[in-house]
């Protein structure tokens, strides 16, 4: 194993990168929402967009910059509280306004800044505070910022969400990977409502990084689910500043590609699963694995219908076995299954094969699924086709959280 | 208009029908749980089944039944408490004993019977009690136990779903379309847990009823959405015994044909909106009607999204017309939509015009929207495209009875 993650690591862990954070008074009172981070170099940048046709003034504002500049960004400006999405042309406007402030703040070329918002859609975004945010942050820039940037960006999430790992490259160079996200409601495949920046001091080329993060991603966040609904605003942005000095990675298919891209998958990973246990309302973390599916694509379909089943997900919070809508949603997941072979089980408990349930004690399987963690494996007994997929239960503050937040 | 509900119409309402009930103690104490219907002639049938690749026994004997004998059928047999789902071999046993239990004891052909299903899966028919049931129920038929039909077919259901409506053919004569319907949680297209069955005097033939019956399944039971998994044994089945003796429709196009379906898709449309009122923890009935799309299917695929986003169903609940949400759920819907030309109304209170927000005073609006009934209407400005489903919110009592029952 070549990837080790570090105690404590962060977006600014590898070499090259330092951040700041600033209390705008966006929508929240009494902390920092605006966070900057930035790199001593031009970077290498990929990103995954919002699948959604309603792409909030950042997004549009970013898939234009990646397109133009993927070799030449240097930091990510990111506020929360307001989305900036459904503003019309004053998003578009207060969008380019941020990228230009922290450019002018630090000196930095144009078409350098990338830009993240989250919160509220359709309010007005008030540029002025921003600015003034954005003026104060670029004054105390410092590698050791890098968890308070992950706290200055989050919306209903209850914990800032970060991580870090070092990667040592089989031609002997080591490599760092960090990354922050904020997640909660609407998480779902194709970076629902999600905002995540992964920093990296690796060299590679942008070609390669857009193939690794896409990859990466297909691992990690577009292989979970809260609630299945999506966002306007979804962004995950990847930048490598080349400070490592490793030979600058051109083939993800050579070993030095093949770690990097392994780390690159263990943290996004990381982030992932982070977003999922802090699921609103969330009380269990639910890893579901389907194997002998006809292929991976077909395996992963059903992994995820059956984490978006919102029976599933209410059962599983009653830490109920219910094998039979676990079935029920392989049955309408459009994945190839023949009932007669599926086996099925909860915390390692067998419960169902060939179609028809196995006898258990149910207190015993309660209390297996009164747990925290729990796993679902179902074996379809088809092929070799395997996916993995997480997911959270649904409970009453679920209900509660979204009854009363205004997106 | 050629309809007219019945008042206190049921499924015994048109001429030739009578119905009984028995209580079979399968997994309810001190109330009906078997339900006969029998027409005194034999009758023109059409069904449609679960999409589930999962079917329940009864299923997988009824498509093959009506496939034999869509001209000859007598009666229906349905039970509540045991789903017949995941029940192997016996299974299948199980429901051909119940259909021949009806032949034997009402002397009726064999092949002349329809049997359905429903509550927990997996477990093993107590077939005696049910043939038991049958026995009992067989000497009890009479027209006036239509609505004790309904009530005998419940699970989760909170009040029995049935009606009768009049149609005044062209042709001159009057014939009668009844039905009953049990639904709760698991209500999606495609007859998720749903068990309906309408019965008529009407004359027509089998292959006009089917046609018939899928278009008023599409404008109905395929137009609600209360939680999005579908189920093993889903039913929808329509028994026409022609007593009206009505020239026999054979050409749906034809003045009569035209009459009698939009008899059948009112009465659909009438239990299948009882479904939705009743849904698990339902508090409010939505109708959410798109407009301006550009074909129909777009508009039903656009309205369904809305239908089923958890977020849209949370904000409901909460009384806050959340048209953001309404507006994402619009984006990834997969419908062709242009955020700019995105018209929205929350009870007839315009909140969006041109991808971008409508000034409105929150407090009228969430009045507007605290009510048992709401309307959501989208104009996508697109085309001339257009949809109405039916759906309901999502409360923390939804969480309540699906962490606490077992399927």
């Amino acid at each position: 194993m070549t990837v080790t993650f570090l105690e404590d690591g962060h977006a600014a862990s590898p070499t090259g990168w330092v951040a700041a954070t600033a209390q705008c008074g966006i929508k929240y009172k009494g902390r920092d929402d605006l966070a900057l981070l930035v790199s001593a170099e031009p970077c290498s940048a990929a990103a995954i967009f919002t699948t959604n046709k309603v792409k909030a003034a950042p997004v549009r504002y970013d898939m234009e910059l990646v397109r133009r500049s993927p070799a030449s960004l240097r930091a990510v400006v990111i506020n929360a509280g307001n989305a900036n999405a459904c503003t019309g042309p004053d998003g578009d406007a207060a969008a380019l306004a941020m990228a230009q402030a922290v450019e002018s703040a630090l000196a930095l070329p144009a078409d350098s800044v990338f830009v993240m918002s989250t919160g509220t859609i359709g309010v007005p975004m008030p540029i002025a505070k921003v600015l003034n945010g954005i003026a104060a942050a670029a004054t105390t820039l410092a590698p050791n910022h890098g968890i308070a940037v992950a706290r200055a960006i989050m919306t209903t999430d209850t914990r800032p969400k970060y991580c870090a790992a070092r990667v040592v490259l089989p031609s002997g160079h080591t490599i760092t990977i960090g990354g922050m996200t904020k997640g909660a409601g609407m998480i779902h495949p194709n970076m629902a409502t999600l905002l995540a920046t992964v920093t990296s001091d690796v060299a590679v080329n942008p070609a390669c990084l857009d193939v690794a993060l896409r990859a990466a991603a297909n691992l990690s966040f577009n292989s979970i689910s809260i609630d299945g609904d999506t966002s306007t605003n979804d962004t995950l942005l990847v930048l490598a500043n080349g400070t490592a000095n490793n030979p600058q990675i051109e083939d993800l298919a050579s070993p030095d590609g093949q770690a990097f891209l392994e780390g690159l998958t263990a943290v996004c990973q990381h982030l992932a699963k982070a977003v999922v246990r802090d699921g609103e309302g969330a009380t269990r973390f639910v890893t579901i694995t389907v194997r002998g599916a006809t292929d991976n694509a077909d395996a992963k379909q059903a992994a995820m219908t059956i984490a978006k089943s919102p029976l599933v997900k209410t059962a599983l919070y009653g830490a109920d076995p219910n094998w039979g809508r676990v079935l029920c949603a392989l049955g309408y997941s459009g994945a190839e299954i023949d009932p007669d072979k599926v086996l099925l089980s909860f915390g390692g408990m067998r419960v169902l094969e060939g179609g028809m349930p196995l006898p258990f004690d149910e207190k015993t399987a309660s209390d297996l699924l009164n747990v925290p963690e729990i796993t679902i494996d179902a074996d379809l007994g088809l092929g070799d086709g395997i996916a993995t997929v997480w997911t959270c239960d649904f409970s009453e503050n679920y209900i509660k959280i979204n009854a009363e937040y205004r997106t």
